[in-house]
């Protein structure tokens, strides 16, 4: 490697946490926590060390400020405190929902090396040139301090080495150079050790050899609910008081009351969207439905409209934003169910033909896991030309949720669709509204459960009711944990 | 993120090992070593993968020809295995000394999974599309196949679902296009589950979707005797069969036969430079030592020369070249000492002021740790504007010595040096001489004996003696293991 692309620092900085994956993820928190950093710093030889940890809100215009309105910059640095061992650590608290970017900041600390070997000098010839050695160093401080400390830092230099003498100072015993007791030093000593040296040098230290992580890492902040929430699940086309009559969301408002007097904190719906009628499923999973038989919610999309469309007899997104309001005035979110898939006759299918896996019998590929089959169910083929379009188009239907006042989505079998797509998606989503949540429906292997944790869902089904043994609990509640 | 630059593909590849903070070092390994490497890869959905690992011998040439002038390639790739919960695992050999890189390659296997999924068709109308689909994936493998394998896919496919023919094949019951039953199709089922087939279809997989790691891995691979070696320290001058006479190099070969015969593999000799003689130290640290006081041999250089050059009395380079030679006769290799700090009469202090640091009486600095001092000794002043110098002038000084024969080095107190000077010069030595071992020679903390271990130490000295519990004892080995 050539010398001129080198760029060392003697303080090295490792193991910073909290990392996800290198920093290829970010880490998670929720509004108001105290973020702990830990890392391991240190150098060569015996120097003192100073290390730091700073952080900033990441904002796509500044960085730093925040995106609520005040626009006060929400960024710091403090001291992170030994722990021993080469370990360091210091906390910032999070205080606004989204990114924020966090660092580590490490370097030999010349003052504070300078005063440590001081204190342990014994040899009055070298005492005297270490008050020259340390008069110096305050000089180069005040060279970079504020008019007032600069003023300050000058006389204490001149104090403890007093300019064309360098081996007396001022109340103490004089004498011919070489002639000093250690004794002689001991007011200039007291100077050295003096707090209000010790405060003014670490105010203005020399950073031009600071070492820093090679890539800040992130930390998004997500509201307390995506930590908790009790969740309450019902179909609101059975809202209805009396038997037989299809549920509206204005039957749904009066079931709200007692939901949150139960102390549940999320109303989850399962998809609301009209129904397809091609292939509609019947009673146990019949082809041949009744003219009443509603079919399944999950087989979204008809003529009248597909994911951002509401089932006709549930009522107009009106009455939608309408329960929103309720629901919110009672202190419950409402969740909506992201099914990604179509039913045979949802728009998509016409509009766009690219989007769906095509059989060499011309027929789309429905949902299947042979030999199951969801004939009311296209799946979307998302490794099409078209890609972007089907993502940008999703990312829609989530956008167009929350401008009806959604934030909390339940996500059907994430883990059916491309893992690129949801982190996408859930960031971009974020960007403008990080105050949004996502459940990822997945009930299956721990490796995919982690990767959807990591890119982005802020809760996720459990896999708990497949433990059984003290030894299998444990692991996984020290796994969440 | 603008879609545009979203490099999506379904297959996930997490959690490669080795892997030494996230690839920011090389792993290690000596050659000959089977290299186990172990990924998560998974993907949506239930789609079949396929793993491989790869790898390749790095040249600062062509990136897979080995350095020993045979030019042979020395690359490869391998399917890896799956071990259950989305763990794969594979291994390479590595026979040559230098880096290899390697790295993880994961895809859905559009094949395998229509196979998997076509197993468990029961329908007959569904068995007959399935077979269209499979006809299809095979002959897009033909299009990628050689010319002899794409004409036997060419007939399998054809056999498999028959042009113009969708629901009947050769030799098995026909009828008219809905009248299948499951058992028409009982040959071409077997031919789907063929063996042929499906060795056939792997050797031509589609690539285009291939997730592979954002960054090669590398991995370090040292002579066998960097992993163990039995050390046999002497001083040289010492070496004299007559008490009173200073040894010399062939003094010491005439120890050889005796240290090979107890099993030692090194024998390592504290340095053979020119010791200083201004301010030389005389027994118990004295600074008055007699005329035939000989000093300490840490303190290197003198008029006569310093790193590059051998002290007088122990003899010549071509002596110690013969030293080497007659030792390596003897399965021993000589292991030098690298003390990166001069004697005050070392030419650098004359030829490189800025090297060290002048103290405010126009002295230089001497190595101390108050109240001790080693006034015979100066250490570098690594921050100096002429760094680049230093740092080439100092990888010379074991290059120097690797020309001579020597390539085990037992590195004085590399804690006190910079990481980055370490790191730098280990990797520019072993560019051209892989086979260089390095021992580091730290009494110091855990996490900075680590560093030194990642950046490109061989082997270190132990902390073990201040190990004394049980517990403390078991993490220490465990740690090293």
């Amino acid at each position: 490697m050539a010398l001129d692309v080198l760029p060392w620092k003697r303080a090295i900085i490792e193991n910073v946490t909290p990392q996800v994956d290198g920093g290829r993820f970010a880490a998670k928190s929720v509004v108001g926590d105290a973020v702990v950093v830990e890392a391991d710093a240190f150098t060569d030889g015996h120097d003192r060390m100073r290390v730091r940890l700073t952080w900033h809100y990441e904002d796509g215009d500044n960085g730093s400020r925040g995106s609520d309105g005040r626009g006060a910059v929400d960024a710091g640095e403090v001291e992170m405190t030994a722990l021993g061992n080469d370990r360091w650590r210091a906390a910032f608290t999070v205080s606004r929902l989204g990114r924020y970017r966090y660092g580590v900041m490490a370097w030999v600390d010349a003052f504070h090396t300078w005063r440590h070997d001081f204190n342990r000098r014994e040899d009055p010839a070298d005492i005297a040139v270490a008050l020259q050695s340390g008069a110096q160093l305050i000089r180069e401080a005040a060279a970079r301090a504020s008019v007032d400390d600069a003023e300050r830092l000058k006389v204490l230099a001149a104090r403890l080495a007093p300019d064309g003498d360098r081996h007396a100072s001022g109340g103490e015993g004089r004498g011919a150079p070489g002639d000093e007791r250690a004794s002689d030093f001991e007011g200039r000593r007291e100077l050295a050790r003096s707090e209000e040296l010790g405060a003014l040098m670490d105010r203005y230290p020399d950073l031009r050899q600071v070492a820093r992580l090679e890539q800040e890492l992130t930390i998004v902040v997500e509201p307390v609910r995506a930590r908790y929430g009790a969740w309450y699940e019902f179909f609101p086309r059975s809202a209805a008081a009396e038997p037989g009559r299809h549920g509206t969301f204005a039957d749904c408002i009066a079931w709200l009351p007692r939901i949150a007097a139960m102390g549940f904190d999320i109303v989850y719906f399962p998809p609301i969207h009209p129904i397809g009628r091609v292939r509609r499923k019947g009673p146990n999973n019949t082809l041949t439905p009744g003219p009443d038989d509603p079919g399944s919610p999950w087989a979204i999309g008809a003529d009248e409209g597909g994911h951002r469309a509401i089932h006709r007899e549930l009522g107009t997104e009106a009455d939608f934003r309408e329960l929103v309001r309720k629901a919110g005035d009672l202190g419950l979110d409402i969740a909506l169910d992201i099914a990604f898939q179509c039913a045979p006759d949802h728009p998509y299918v016409k509009d766009h033909p690219d989007w769906f896996r095509w059989r060499p019998d011309g027929t789309v590929q429905y949902a299947e896991n042979p030999p199951k089959k969801y004939q009311d169910i296209y799946p979307f083929e998302f490794e099409n030309a078209d890609w972007k379009a089907l993502f940008e188009e999703l990312k829609g239907v989530v956008m167009h949720w929350i401008d009806c006042g959604v934030t909390v989505f339940r996500v059907d079998n994430p883990h059916t669709k491309p893992f690129a797509m949801w982190e996408w998606l859930i960031t971009e989503v974020r960007r403008t509204h990080p105050e949004a949540i996502f459940l990822s429906e997945a009930f299956t292997r721990p490796r995919v459960m982690h990767r959807l944790a990591k890119l982005g869902f802020s809760q996720s089904y459990t896999y708990f009711t497949w433990r059984n043994t003290r030894a299998e609990l444990t692991e996984y509640l020290t796994e969440l944990h």
